[in-house]
């Protein structure tokens, strides 16, 4: 394999997810970071990070308003979206228009016809359209799908996923205007569709708001714990929970039944030490939060996007497959609202 | 507590569950067995558990045509049914009409009204009917229920059961005369109500006949496989599976999220050693059949039978329970037939 | 294979470990249990004993003082002893002389000398005497040395065994006159003896007495806790911990690592069950005594010697690995008394 | 707290510890990295170093030779060594000499007379030097110790270490010239006596060579496994197992027995996938080595020693304790040479 010549990137957005690309981005090898782009406000974190990074003399600063130039920039090969999602659609636009390849966070825009707007785009500019689904890139994930690729387990039944998070402030659900299927569910549907190989031909949701947080949801016009059944035409039948605010950390399981055999992940501790005592073993805490869970998953991501622009790999998370997660949450965000199974 | 005499007990049925009933009637010290009653073919194999057990001298044989001698037998006190399902509504009726207290194992009967008919004539006999939803006795089931209702979870949310074996005979099948939910969701669905303490307001049901053995199930017009969702009044929701035919043994997994943190039972192997090289940790196989997975709950269910009629326990299996299982039963059936979310 | 006649029984000693054999003789089929027999002081419990498992006609009583006319019932083919230690090798001898096979609790006797003593009148009399080292039965135990033998783990290099309990009484230390490697790290030795296939060429012991009850074990000039190495002139080395009072229920693992893998065996808990919140994963504290660990390996240990006696099985536990087994006992007590390393 | 003004920091061996520490140094914002130094065969890779961690215009490479300009740099305040053994003591004492602090990889020299004097010359300067024991700051036996001093367990009783590796080189076993002990074992050692908080009174030891690559360890007159016991004044006994050449990936097990209950270490596996057939409960393999397995504690660590310079925090490896390591550390090996049970 010859050596590549590093890609030029814009990234935009530094806020958490952003700082985690960053980093990424930085370690990598692959990469010459040319733009930070943000909201005036973060114009001081942007420095910060410039210094804290060594990326002085490398690295520009942007304000998003006036993003056009670096998007003109022709040193510029790539662009990295970690903005809030409604600003997505906009930016993802004007980067393709200006002959760039994108990685954007899920989900990629707010409606199935902006999803499909982008990637028409793409494909007639002939570009990469990424769309960061990073559950896929996870070890114990991506093993799973290998494992059953290769008929470990025989054909597949039965398919569950449980994800619990222990709660979202009133901003993050403020900046995202997505609800839990379209902003953490997604996710999950996502990798089930993927694992499964086709669109369920029917599903049905019910949710709750029982959390000692209702009120915030509530006020949301949303829900903090959804359970749901895809039901798949080639007889899998996927279940699925997503619940907001669960005080025992962070999970997320996944439990794949074949005709052979099963496959499951397992959460992860803080630590692996135990203590027994007469009462008890005593395990320690889970892992706190989604960034301390999946933060290997980050770089495998960066470094598959970079190689799909390298021409090294296939890409992983196509038009279609990203457009059926999104049908797939408005059909379950409707059965929610309806109280009815939905047919796709 | 004062000693009891022991009380006079008469079974029905020596097949496998059968077996297990005596052999911990005998080792319970707390019962006489006064008849073992069997069809004709059985009579060899009850003369040889008569010997086995050192019962000679203690315990006669009948006919189960002939039955009406055992039951007018005043030294009998409890009637102990193991018989396949459709025999149970005869027997029950003619030994509550007889004075007995009756134990029998699950479902009761074929259909809600035969079930309510048998528990108005125990009313009105006075007498004992005990429906042996042994999950209850298991330690793992029992354990988790105390914990939640002592309050180490908060308020409950969402209940999960995870219920697979590996496989029916067509013989078993053919006696049964009952479908999956009936005959093998059945003990979920019991669990899961006494958990949460009340009737779901509407469940929903997918299944599908995908094992290597699907045909089997075709010819029962059954399915080998089913998930469902079960909406409760009070925000608690519940996702159940159960496969007939996994082909990794036995398993059968309870998990409860409550607001304050989550309980769940572990599937039992056949041995706790472990052998690590340099491509895996291999533990040993899952616990292979029901039998072995719950034969301490068997001996535990028999005792609080005891302890009921000696007037030491509260029943623990309502009659209000049983007919409330059979009701969600019966509607997840027809979910799953008509393919809509049925309403209770 | 042709089913064989019961064979004829005497239980001596009907203590805890008494009544352990006892439901496992009663349970097993293959035995009539001709007499129990015990000090006068036992005389109520043994008859207890014997209507509870409905002996009666079957069996009859006897004080111990009286015991010929038991070792001289010609209708008496086994001799089971679960007396106090000191008084073993008078009673083996005599059943060995009166024509019994013996099947007796560890250790045998006290003394080397007796031992052999024992072994060469049973060699003599052409009569099975076993000496009952329950953890080679243990389902764990007996896999790991199967799965060693049959080669998954390569050449031995390391055997690691810790043994520890609740705490013995002042009444059991004073019936069995030996200290804590004949007693109790006896199992752990013998086990590794049969694993290794040869006899230690050195062997170092540490001991202390540093629990809260240690007062108890200097009466008795022992020790509650012993660490050693055993030296095997094959270039395995074992270490051993046995503690007598760990507050932490009981413990017993092993360890072995072989030039292509290792295999270990686990604790067992009292429940699988888990409970998950935002400061711990808790499961249930590990089985409490030796009985509740083992009482699988009693039936199992008993159906072996039954077995011997039948010609269907080659004695587990031989002569030279019971004589092996208190040599190395004795060394480790000689190297703690005198604070050196020990030749055999 | 009061930000810092970075230090200036020159480190010494960029080899594969080295390399973690230059990545580690890079990352932590708390230093500005003034020289790499090595032999001139290094020379490439240091460019190359700099140039991946954007180090150009910040850093200076040396050759060895000639690294005293390095140490008679003022801008340099921090010396990190991480070249072969033999070389520790020179640079160590030129660097305090030249009033820096020092950070040096285990062991800090190859006797205990050249590492007194290290010490010795470190307190007459008013410098840190610190011995890079680096399991101290790994989380799980960082959070063992302090569990235990918070009194979790009571008083100890006894401790247990187990270390495995997947064999070494021959280059490695060459450059080290320190055999099992002063090389492997010493980070147990340094540890158990850590935790017991006292010098060990006796030590017994015992070693083979029976490893597929036991001509490897014969050629430097060394063994591939040692089991040993370390005994206190105190009453607390160790147990270490150290092996060379185990095929089942990287294990270091810690377990502390106190009065009160017992805390355990677990080994890290690659994934925490689990694939169950009707054979078995499949786990992932064991993390593969001592870098995978510790790449968390050495970020901690170097924080450690840059707090420790910053008067933030009180040094936690003391000169006392690692000379005491070293003392045991030659301790063991005499009883290994001599067969004999050695006093300290």
């Amino acid at each position: 394999m010859t050596s590549n010549k590093p890609l030029g990137a814009a990234l935009f957005g530094v806020g958490r997810i952003g700082q985690v690309h960053l980093k990424n981005m930085v370690d990598s090898g692959r990469l010459i970071i040319r733009w930070l782009v943000d909201i005036p406000a973060q114009h001081g974190l942007m420095a910060e990070l410039i210094k804290r990074h060594r990326l002085t003399g490398e690295t520009q600063i942007s304000d998003i308003e006036s993003s056009q130039k670096v998007l003109s920039d022709p040193r510029v090969d790539v662009v990295i979206i970690c903005t809030p999602t409604p600003t997505h659609y906009d930016i993802i636009k004007r980067a393709l228009a200006a002959g760039k390849h994108v990685m954007c966070e899920k989900p990629l825009t707010l409606t199935i016809s902006d999803t499909k707007d982008c990637y028409e785009l793409a494909r007639k500019q002939k570009k990469t359209l990424f769309c960061a689904y990073n559950r896929r890139f996870d070890k114990q994930f991506h093993t799973l799908y290998q494992r059953y690729k290769r008929g470990d387990i025989g054909n597949l039944r039965v398919v569950k996923f449980t994800s619990r998070e222990g709660g979202q402030s009133k901003q993050y659900l403020q900046n995202n205007k997505s609800r839990i299927f379209l902003d953490m569910a997604i996710h999950d549907i996502d990798y089930i569709c993927w694992l499964v190989g086709e669109r369920p031909s029917s599903v049905c949701a019910f949710g709750s708001i029982s959390s000692y947080n209702a009120e915030l949801y509530q006020t949301f016009d949303d829900v903090d714990c959804v359970t749901a059944i895809l039901n798949f035409p080639n007889g899998v039948m996927a279940q699925m929970e997503d619940t907001r605010e669960a005080n025992i950390g962070y999970e997320q399981k996944v439990e794949v039944l074949g005709t052979k055999g099963l496959i499951q992940t397992q959460n992860m501790k803080t630590s692996e030490l135990c203590t027994i005592t007469q009462n008890s073993c005593q395990s320690e805490a889970l892992l706190g939060t989604f960034f301390d869970r999946y933060k290997d998953s980050f770089p495998t991501e960066l470094n598959h996007f970079v190689d799909v622009i390298e021409g090294k790999e296939e890409i992983l998370v196509s038009a279609e497959s990203c457009i059926i997660a999104m049908e797939v949450s408005e059909a379950l965000s409707e059965s929610l609202k309806t109280g009815n199974i939905v047919k796709l």
